[in-house]
């Protein structure tokens, strides 16, 4: 059983020393990009969006040249897990998902996505086994076009910076008069 | 010159192989978080917050166990180039930053964090050279209280999962009757 352009327990190996642990979501992940790169039309200049930031996005920057800070991977929380490859610039691609219809034929994996039991009532061992032989066998893909926020904008124009006339620091001019965390969208306060 | 725990040379040639190619903000980046592990109390557990999403997030995800995957690197925008180290618990932790008063010595990168010049009349071999013989000078470092938002909860409380009535997919029930993307928030359309 192959995960990307690796076995699966070398890949497994390499996204527990990635991540910091073993998770189940890895796996599903591992095989949720494979599904989505099957899927790619050849040739195709392709950027990813995750739908959780819960091990998907790990899965994604393993196996592809897409990261965070490169910007061709990108998370759009809706907390469903599935995974959209698509064209950078036109926006068309597929989105690989978890298929309830499929997911009655493997009574593990249900229990531990729908946490059906108590974490230490569920038997990992099996549940990481069940993925495994399941591979991609409970995943769907749909034709979709993803919007236009999450495009790549062609020719790359430089995005003037200015200094912020509160903090002083440099920010993106477009943003407005005043850097986003000056405005009311700082992520933390000052303290002593 | 040490990156975290490794030679910078070894540092860049590990962040270009995971970024895909060699930028500028992978050097700022890695010397961010080389200063902020510096600043971090003895023993602290700590998760990763960055400012932008442009290459920083690839410098804490290879320099420290923090992945976007497994929940300790956050992103919350505000276009500064600035990452915070934080107690995942409290919220007390450092934030470093770009200070412009330090700025002005490194005329190079100036020229490239400005964008004083077009891309293609920057001297790359130059700017390379300067920020790995700057390091983190042109960094400052403040004490910050990150927002309850991006805190661990302490105890881990399954969310309960439900099925769309919608979309049939699964999601977290807690984000309302039907999923965030049903309630029309799809980064997506349905095409043919």
């Amino acid at each position: 059983m192959k995960i990307g352009k690796y076995e699966a327990d070398e890949y497994l190996k390499m996204a527990k020393e990635f991540h910091g642990y073993d998770m189940p979501g890895l796996i599903v992940g591992g095989f949720m990009v494979d599904l989505a790169l099957k899927n790619l039309p050849e040739g195709e200049v392709f950027d990813f969006l995750c739908e959780t930031s819960q091990c998907l996005p790990d899965a994604v920057q393993l196996l592809t040249p897409c990261t965070m800070g490169n910007g061709w991977l990108k998370v759009a929380y809706t907390s469903r897990y599935a995974i959209i490859i698509y064209n950078k610039y036109t926006g068309e691609g597929r989105r690989v998902y978890i298929d309830p219809a499929k997911l009655d034929k493997w009574k593990e994996i249900k229990v531990w996505y729908l946490k059906e039991k108590d974490k230490k009532e569920q038997d990992t061992k099996k549940i990481f086994e069940q993925l495994l032989e399941a591979g991609s066998d409970y995943m769907s893909v749909m034709k979709v076009k993803v919007k236009d926020a999450y495009l790549a904008k062609g020719k790359k124009i430089p995005k003037p910076v200015a200094a912020c006339p509160s903090c002083n620091e440099y920010y993106l001019k477009k943003l407005g008069d005043k850097c986003p965390a000056c405005s009311g969208d700082a992520p933390y306060e000052l303290i002593k």
